[in-house]
């Protein structure tokens, strides 16, 4: 079993993370994505939409989408801390705010850097207002993340999950966009909790 | 039990579809989008990011987000069907092709409408040029989809899944883009058959 990856990218980090929470280790392989390695065909035929990270299991079967990925290993390696949710309503939520941090969050971040800076023109057409408009939309979110954090002690509830893994990796990642999360209070108490983690050493 | 949402809407039409395949039946309450009524205090109350559809527990939980909503009654009443798969690689599967249609199909065509349209221009900023590369870019992803269809049945394999009621939500959505999804082989061929299932008439 190996994963193919670039490390210090966003999804990886969110992979990395939860294997750690889990205790699981893989090996890994690291893609040069700014040299184009994950377009050649060789790659292509391992990860389905020729993204990284790339899950390759024994029989073959390639497991792309950092979600995915992770819901293999909790699937084949079930434990105490739950990271997807527990009960039905707790696995609900998990998925909620998972998606609620990944859509408002890391994904209209990953959509402004992109635009903004213009990292894969070489591959792809950016529209430098879609850029601007995603910060903004970045800095509409915050508050809300906030407001949540602000009755919660973690973002799906009183568990830490995987919803955690990717409001933090989303609040390291707007750095980029010189966005400082820690300037919202419950935010700071939040991150200071999760940081603290031995998995997030 | 209840679920408020705007029955047309795409995010409406994917949970409707996960609880007709498995016969479960919820009461369902229209929320006027167009007129702004989920902008209101009394519905923020009860979605945390003001979005259709939320459904709404005996015991007050909301759950918003559409997979949130189905994977809550996948947990609260599993059967043989396995919608979100069976195996951890089913599971995986099923959540990797679920995200490839979403990200790469349903929501870059959410971005393409509403960015073309300006449908929602009353509350949020819309970027045409952007509109243009969505659309560019689901053109782009039909071919990956008619790939994968030439060899399974299925989108995520062998079994039908919550990945088809994704792909299948797209296809009918992009109509409103004059793109035609079914001018592919493979996919016309998936098209018919899923069509044809009870859940789908």
């Amino acid at each position: 079993m190996k994963i193919y990856e670039k490390s210090p990218a966003p999804s990886a980090q969110r992979v990395s993370l939860f294997l750690k929470e889990k205790g699981i280790d893989v090996e890994r392989i690291d893609v040069d994505i700014r040299g184009g390695e994950n377009l050649k065909p060789e790659f292509k035929a391992l990860s389905p939409n020729g993204r990284i990270p790339v899950l390759v299991l024994e029989d073959g079967t390639s497991i792309c989408e950092s979600m995915a990925i992770c819901r293999y290993f909790e699937a084949s390696h079930p434990d105490e801390k739950h990271l997807f949710g527990n009960t039905p309503t707790e696995q609900a939520q998990v998925e909620m705010w998972n998606r609620i941090c990944e859509f408002q969050g890391l994904y209209t971040a990953f959509q402004a850097f992109r635009n903004l800076t213009g990292i894969y023109k070489d591959r792809e057409t950016c529209i430098e207002a879609w850029g601007v408009e995603s910060k903004n939309r970045i800095k509409q979110f915050l508050p809300q993340l906030d407001e949540r954090l602000a009755s919660t002690t973690y973002v799906a509830g009183e568990r830490f999950s995987v919803a955690d893994i990717t409001a933090y990796i989303t609040c390291q990642f707007i750095k980029n966009l010189e966005i400082d999360a820690s300037t919202y209070s419950h935010i700071e108490r939040w991150l200071d909790l999760v940081s603290a983690r031995p998995a997030f050493q």
